[in-house]
């Protein structure tokens, strides 16, 4: 059942579940035909079955007619809009997620669903900021990217800078976009425009989907600045009033389910871009815009690189996995400053005894570790404690002030660079991509 | 070198390191043998080693005098304090960590070493707030704190309840020191008085070394309120005003160096201690003490729980190996609602696709697993995409609001608890000891 007063407008108008139905909501009109309320739908908004197959949420307050019974098909009243020369061109490069997610009514379950056409048919406002194209480059959750799909897409996106477009917004799944924008800043060096990473952390059929206006702000950061780089365009704070523009390399997704999940780490925001007004505040200096700069394209990574997460009582088998599956890369994402446990013997097991050695071996064996902190925020430094001094003269790298997340793509994109060892770890100690902030006196 | 204004004085008064001297700071008064400025130390702060051995760092303003030449031997001026039977009796247990570390003037590391009949001497404060006794349980690194160590702790926590005193202060290293708190709160049932953590995020001879501080306020805390239970006790903000008092299951050191690291995660703070004045501001209902309660000590524990991080291209094996060593729990920190991938092919590796199957392979073998979320605030939603209901499908029990590292605790403990896979699946989504929030409606 939707809400009461919901309800009582249907019944009033006569309207059931199946019916074809005229919405009017703001400057939009929607016709479709009406779905009933599913058991994780919000009771406030009700959900038109587009004639796309896409199902929209539209929340209260609306104005609802019913244009026919059950038998009719519902069609959008969307008006064909020309390409205008005076306005930017922004490539829509779309790899799955919320952000094209609709409710699978058959197991109530969001599930990744429409092509990237609906994408402009549902933000009918992007044709009013810039000339969009649309391409689905994947259609995978993002907890199923790995290495080889961080090369398709930075593949896809020079394609598209050759294309000559203005900026890309790159549709992506919230659970691991920080992974990518961060990877995406080393793989596209000397970018000439913007790519700006989306995701939507509620669906577009819920009345409070932020997948819209996180979209808008994004094409119009594009179109309205001469930033040019990688960034994450999400929520700034709970309300729709601006979102962030946040640096590829320092975000993170701070939060399960909460609309402004990301989150700059150890940055500030680059920037933030009005919703309802068309203000945009820069935060750090930026690169400008260049369509004549040549992208450099480094998309070489490895992928036998492996992030593991010390702990009380941890198994040093799972360092000597890696060194016999002979892995290159390992980043250890150590407690406090930089450290794992060492030799102390664990009463139990006897096992932590080893840990040191199995690192030891895994750098013998011409493996690079380095080290980044759990607390997420802060600089790992591991001359302060004699754990961390130990852990150095193993040869750990310290990841300075790399979240844990951007210290493993950077190890797996720096082994990827260069077979030499002495290289990956001057790589993984240069800053490369505004990855590695600047030390400040606390 | 001190700064130039310490280094005026000191030439003034014709000081030189090795000297005696005595330095009136406040209302401390000092003396020992001025100690050359290390690499690492505060330029604007005298490093001064006592009698007992122990360097202190005092921060300008101070007056100082010789008292020597570099032969004599410094003495600090302390008084005996005898028991007062009007104020309560607090112990402090020591593990070790930075509130009882030193500069090691060899290494120019800090390095855990000083007894903790020191830590009376160096905080006078203390004898005022209440009578205490100090005994040495461990001197570990917290970075080494593995199963057994909490055993250890926990039995002593017993002794000295059953010994009769008002309130228990655990000294402890603050890497890891929230996964003690939380493993302290599950052991420990029915407490009749507090038992409070304290860290320090900087070694004593820094003049900005928050130990005094988090000390007196957990002193404070004790012997004026009827808080019973496990808590932390670390600096709420950058300044000196005052402390949190946090759940010992909601908390989680958020940051690498600064004082105020230790923060709530998905909770209100317990309380607020004033440092400067005696507020003490409570935001959470509490129980209250009953010395008559009696203790109920579950800490029967399993060591051999992992916790593994998702992550793009993570590797099958690291699960398969913890199969093959017989591990009983496995704690995913899965990403965004609660996720791992799944059976979805790495083009370089074909190895994801077992990731899902290794999974299902731990659990029928007899293990437990569980899901807690990498964004650390949030609670895991496993209804919502399919790949949460795939892995709630093959029986991964989700975690709720706890953070990563409260979850991992809770396995070790709840397999501890039984051998009944039923029964430690049951006690996971069980809130025993307040890791788990009610659900509020967004």
């Amino acid at each position: 059942m939707y809400s009461h007063s919901i309800e009582k407008i249907l019944k009033r108008k006569k309207i059931e579940p199946g019916d074809q139905i005229r919405v009017f909501k703001g400057k939009n009109v929607y016709t479709g035909t009406l779905m009933p309320k599913t058991e994780t739908s919000d009771a406030n908004s009700i959900i038109l079955k587009l004639s796309t197959g896409y199902n929209i949420g539209i929340g209260m307050k609306f104005k609802i007619e019913k244009t026919g019974g059950k038998a009719a098909q519902g069609k959008l009243l969307s008006q064909e809009i020309e390409f205008d020369p005076k306005k930017p061109t922004i490539s829509i490069l779309h790899t799955g997620g919320t952000i094209a997610a609709r409710v699978d009514y058959r197991t109530g379950g969001v599930v990744s669903a429409f092509s990237p056409e609906d994408l402009l048919t549902m933000f009918p406002e992007l044709k009013e900021i810039a000339n969009t194209r649309t391409r689905l480059v994947k259609q995978i959750f993002s907890e199923e990217m790995n290495p080889a799909h961080y090369q398709i897409i930075a593949k896809e996106i020079a394609r598209e800078i050759k294309s000559g477009v203005d900026g890309i917004i790159i549709g992506h799944g919230t659970d691991t976009l920080h992974y990518t924008s961060a990877m995406l800043s080393f793989m596209l060096q000397d970018l000439p425009i913007p790519v700006i990473l989306v995701g939507a952390q509620r669906s577009s059929d819920r009345g409070s989907s932020d997948a819209a206006m996180n979209l808008v702000c994004a094409a119009k950061f594009i179109a309205k600045t001469d930033f040019s780089g990688v960034g994450v365009c999400m929520h700034a704070t709970p309300s729709d009033e601006a979102c962030w523009i946040l640096h590829g390399c320092k975000v993170r997704k701070m939060h399960t389910s909460k609309r402004d999940a990301f989150q700059p780490v150890g940055a500030t925001p680059v920037a933030k871009v009005g919703y309802l007004n068309d203000e945009i505040e820069f935060y750090q200096d930026y690169k400008r815009r260049d369509k004549k700069r040549q992208l450099v394209l480094k998309d070489s990574i490895e992928p036998k690189v492996a992030l593991i997460k010390s702990h009380p009582g941890i198994n040093p088998k799972l360092i000597e996995i890696l060194t016999q599956e002979k892995y290159r890369g390992l980043l250890l994402e150590g407690t406090g400053l930089g450290h794992t446990p060492a030799n102390e013997i664990d009463e139990f097991t006897a096992q932590n005894k080893r840990f040191f050695d199995n690192i030891r071996r895994f750098i013998h064996a011409g493996g690079v570790a380095a080290m980044a902190s759990q607390t997420i925020y802060g600089r790992v430094n591991m001359n302060v404690y004699s754990t961390g001094r130990d852990l150095l003269s193993i040869g750990v790298v310290p990841c300075e002030d790399m979240t844990p997340e951007t210290a493993f793509v950077k190890l797996m994109w720096a082994c990827g660079q260069s077979t030499d060892v002495k290289r990956v770890k001057e790589l993984m100690e240069t800053n490369i991509a505004g990855e590695i902030s600047e030390r400040r006196e606390e």
